[in-house]
């Protein structure tokens, strides 16, 4: 069961300069040259408060460090309190969100903020499927590099709301070996010594495993991680046994959330999904106003 | 059944600046300060040759307008081919891209280039699924602005390409009065000349109608379109019986793929589908290296 | 005779974002690497109050909303206040807006606050005179996309506060079907049928007509304005008589101001003048220190 | 009478790098989400030929420089040619550029081009009267910083193109000692002492005179160049015999036509004239096709 | 001996816009996608306080100016005080700068700050052992534009607060003819009568002499600044009587601080050095948190 | 002694987007408003050729990625040829690369391409005459963070051609404990959990250990990497046989080229040292033009 962020401690990668650009960028793209209808009806100095409810039951993600910050970007004098915190788990009718200022600017800021908050919420809820499933085993569910063009750094927060963990952030943050390069330098472990000699002591060196000839080729060149690529369960049981503690064990390549324990008592230690990012399922939030606009 | 866009005709509103722009901004995501695997491996001048291939099967989009390009914005030197076109169906094996140069910024482009394609062709695919069902009805599949922040000129693309048309870009480019609108002003004849007043004469009006009484109210101010919000079926036939082709009817919220026939035979104009770009599933596309690198 | 802003309603499309990133652009352009004169005169921390003041008599466009915000953008920490209300009517000596802050940031942001300021009151003074000559018809003064590139939503922010309305933002907002376009499609409905296939819903269909005869082929297709390109006044009178109410009528092409009337009786809706914003002579402003700086 | 650039040599700033990002912003703003209209009328791969054609007779500014750039920024493959030269002189129906592309591409890149050379062209013409005026005495007609905020490389282009020449392109290449900085140390003396304290030394110092008081002061400190501001023509000659050559004169202040020569033969050096950028009427300049797009 | 920068007077061109981009800029570079070990450690809400101290005896330069506004553009609720005045003198120990905010904040500006203000230390420490040398004589100190791209305006700022003078800044605001120009014009004096003819009136003249014979035909042709390039103390003593005063004399080239004190007795106006910005050693500071973080 | 690249291997991080983007800063940073004398003195169209010559002897860094790309970003037209190899040593006089274009384009780039490789080349020689000390022993020679703000990439690149590693690029890419996180969570131990808990399994744990004690609990918790701060040549030795491989062993703290030889023989796998990036002295390089210009 997913816990509040606070619980999960402070692992909150959500550089602001980062952020801020990008929901920049989004509320442009949304605005155009201007709200053309709302600017016809409302006076620039009418304000006016404005709910987020869930139209659904799911785990909260971004409410107070995105969608808050939508409508603060869009105009600083916007007010937001009562955010939902990430992590909980909001019910059908549960309010989200306050937000109150004026009405020009609440209006040009609700689509982006829904847009990215529904998706944030539908990546933190799936995830946490997975997380639930293996929750008594000692094994970590992690992210890809199959993430939304523009929206990594939000999708991976959503994972980690979700009681995930995040690999690689770009090809700069991580030593991945995969068959190209295997391929390009002869064997596994010509590969591994040129990444030895060229790259940043502070790596660990992960490399992909196709079967377990190479499982055994990665141990005999002292890989840090092993990843076994689109193995089948009985496989990975192998894998497992052979390796026994010798490196890390992660397995990636179309993981099913029903498989997701049987993976897990196989004794591996990490299971990439690249479904968290791509395929979560959006969810239900819609900004509804108080009378008295 | 979505035709190739060849056959649909020109109608491609994908701005060469914006795109370049945006996918400049995905490379630099994904490749942080540089792909530390890759480059330690690769020397600079070394070429190979790749193809996408499709993994399952689905309707293509963004082929050579988006993926082709994400390698020639990486490098210019890469040259791209045989690209699977927009709008036919591809089976499990097709090859969709061919793509030769510099090993180091295929690498470097494959991730950004297949997260976009895959999330295109799946909105495509899915809204193929609703543009089939209502074939035989004068009535279109249109989008909403409810798309991915920053990737809304290439989703609505997609819906174009799997049979679909677009609502408004953002909110300069059309005229949408909404409930908060039509309280601000208190009732649908003022908001609305306050807009005829108001907005340039180029755009149509379109009133978000609630009720079949708010249907009457727009028939009386001459509105141009009428949406029907979450209105059942039955309302739906009885709001279309009223109209009677004076005004455009569009409908909208929650539709589902199982109703869109029924909403067709009711008379309706246009369905507008939140659905068909925040919950598209993905469709499975991946990169696969030719012996020779 | 224009009407303060006020009392014209909110209808004010002037995008915070937009006008920002303009506003720093500009500052840039005439800060260079600094103010060589003024800050080897001026200590930091020395402050100064100033006004802007008429040296001529003009329609006020844009002190509080654009001039103000120069200074705000330059230091927040300028106050301005007891701005003239845009579409109000200043004369030579009148006080247009009080400056108070850091005299280095007052400095470096007059010459960009004044050639913006003298421009749009030009623009709005120019667009009154056509307005005014006009009054009693229902016609209305439009802009066209003839605006100083880097200008387009601060010029036809003028032209509203001068009392006339705007045609099209950008070639996304407005469909205006040209000759260009007609030839390449063979005849005027056919193009009219390509553009109602392809392009969303919201737009109302506008189509350029030079003869008589095609204004003939508009009517038979429906068309929703027709643009009377470059025709004298005995045509245009033709032109309104065969249309009679079944489109909207606009003139467009050369229209001088002593021909507006006679094109109003004519019982036109729209009159397109490109000179309002390429033509309007600047205004005359300066800015004057308190004696104490 | 205004030379070809040719002949005036080659004073050109225009940095390439600044035009290209002024160009890629104009366009951005007319071009918004995309042309609408053309993109559902003619295919990407359709190509046309057009030409400027001048409706009037001016002098021609930014042919090759500025309007064929447009089209080359907008679409590196579209091809132009055979641009009139600047500084020389179009009449009604010179074709003035030709250029040849893709429609598409052609007609987004049509009203920028069209709206940037009108401007210049108005510039060149209006300053090429001023120049013609005053060419049998050595005196320069220079620009201000009175400039269209965003256009100022271009807009001191043109003003040379007319044959003008340029005062300080921003604050911080010039030194201009003014009442307010007068003010604030007490006397000119004072001021000139600590700006030549504390400015590199390749500058010159100019310092604005309102009286012959202060004309006796400047020249009491050595100024290198002393702007007489808004003084009438008896001031202006009684100035120019105090001074005798001992330092450059320069005249600024609501200078007109009828009154250059009468200045020029006072002795001045300089007349800076900030009509030249913010009054010179726009050229008529149109975008014709060919027959056979 | 630098005074404070109070005590030289306000001469600081430190462009506010322009140090926010290259802050933001700086802080993006090292910041990447976030701070992964602080943020595994920190909760977003711990503040702490931290000093900047001087491991090291050297001139101040930057504390208030340039890392105070590190911190804050980090995070605008960071707050800084008591920062060593530019200018004066630090030993090993002094405290340097307080700053107190989020702990994830100042340790995320820490080396940003750190590394910009080691370097303008070091330039005006540096800058300051030239100034000393030469304190009787009326000789600035320049720099050139040899400093580190991206910094300029700093480097040059510290030069300055080392008691030195400041050359061009950039190839826009000097003129500065030298041998490729004089070859290409065929001599000095074509090459300046091309200069006063085509450039504004606001330059001084600067030509740069490789001989004796050249500074004659400089004195020839009235050149403000003669530049005495690369000569020997000899050469220079000749020079500097030939000139006697009838131009600003400059030498440049390899200036040693052994050689400063000779150039100044032989009567030279001033002496640029480039290596007071490319080969200035950094000074040692660090921060150090207080114990109750 | 350093090896040309080739020998190297492909080792080179050098993302071209962030090279292109940082070079046109660079750019636009020294040309301003154009170069105003070189532009009074030469047609556009007049070319010329041009070599940089060493005038000193160095280890050659970026005459062919960095050099060679300023100018061809400020023209792609210019040609460039006969570039010294990256790792090759220079003597005073040799030809490190050629250049050829417009004389305009020559002198823009020249101060640019001047000021960054005159940088490189020193960082590439300083780190050089570590590396030689140490050359019989296992150990590398690593840069740090205290690297020139913007330049990063650069001087990175520029160790690697010295024949140096690289540490952390920014603080996303390695985890390393200080005392202040120490500090923050208690203990080492607590610290290093909290990190393997937190963040992506892929990056190796380095702790900064002040006192034999700290190393001792390093080796408890299994830390990767220990990174010896500050300690003298004794403790160093003693740290090292108390470790004896059971982590990777990083000296840091103002190592002196004298101090090395004893460093390595201590047995240590990497030396950390700022002032291969901070204090590295700029080699002498100069542009000449051919006869011809």
């Amino acid at each position: 069961m997913p816990r509040s962020i606070r619980q999960m401690g402070p692992s909150v990668i959500m550089d602001s300069f980062l952020l801020r650009k990008s929901i920049e960028h989004f509320l442009r793209e949304d605005t155009g040259a201007g709200d053309i209808t709302s600017e016809a009806i409302f006076f620039p100095e009418q304000t006016g408060e404005a709910v987020f409810i869930a139209k659904d039951s799911f785990i909260v993600a971004g409410m107070e460090m995105v969608a808050a910050q939508v409508f603060k970007i869009r105009n600083p004098e916007i007010e937001t309190n009562s955010a939902a915190a990430d992590g909980t788990t909001a019910s059908d009718g549960d309010i989200l969100l306050k937000i109150k200022g004026p009405v020009l600017d609440l209006l040009a800021a609700e689509r982006v903020a829904l847009n990215l908050v529904q998706r944030l919420c539908g990546i933190a809820t799936f995830t946490a499927k997975f997380v639930r499933k293996v929750r008594k085993f000692p094994v970590r569910i992690v992210d890809t590099r199959k993430t939304t063009p523009g929206l990594r750094m939000l999708e991976k927060y959503a994972v980690r709301v979700g009681g995930g963990h995040n690999h690689r952030f770009n090809l700069a943050d991580g030593v991945l070996i995969k068959d190209n390069h295997i391929a390009a330098c002869g064997s596994i472990s010509r590969a591994v010594n040129q990444i030895k000699e060229r790259t940043p002591h502070t790596f660990r060196i992960e490399v992909e495993a196709e079967t377990i000839k190479q499982v055994r080729e990665c141990l005999d060149c002292k890989v840090d991680i092993i990843m076994l690529d689109n193995m089948d369960i009985p496989t990975i049981r192998k894998a497992a046994k052979i390796v026994n503690g010798k490196a890390t064990l992660e397995v990636s390549g179309g993981v099913k959330l029903k498989d997701i324990k049987k993976i897990a008592e196989a004794g591996i230690d990490i299971v990439s999904i690249g479904a968290l990012t791509h395929s979560a399922p959006a969810c239900d939030i819609s900004m509804r106003f108080s009378a008295s606009v």
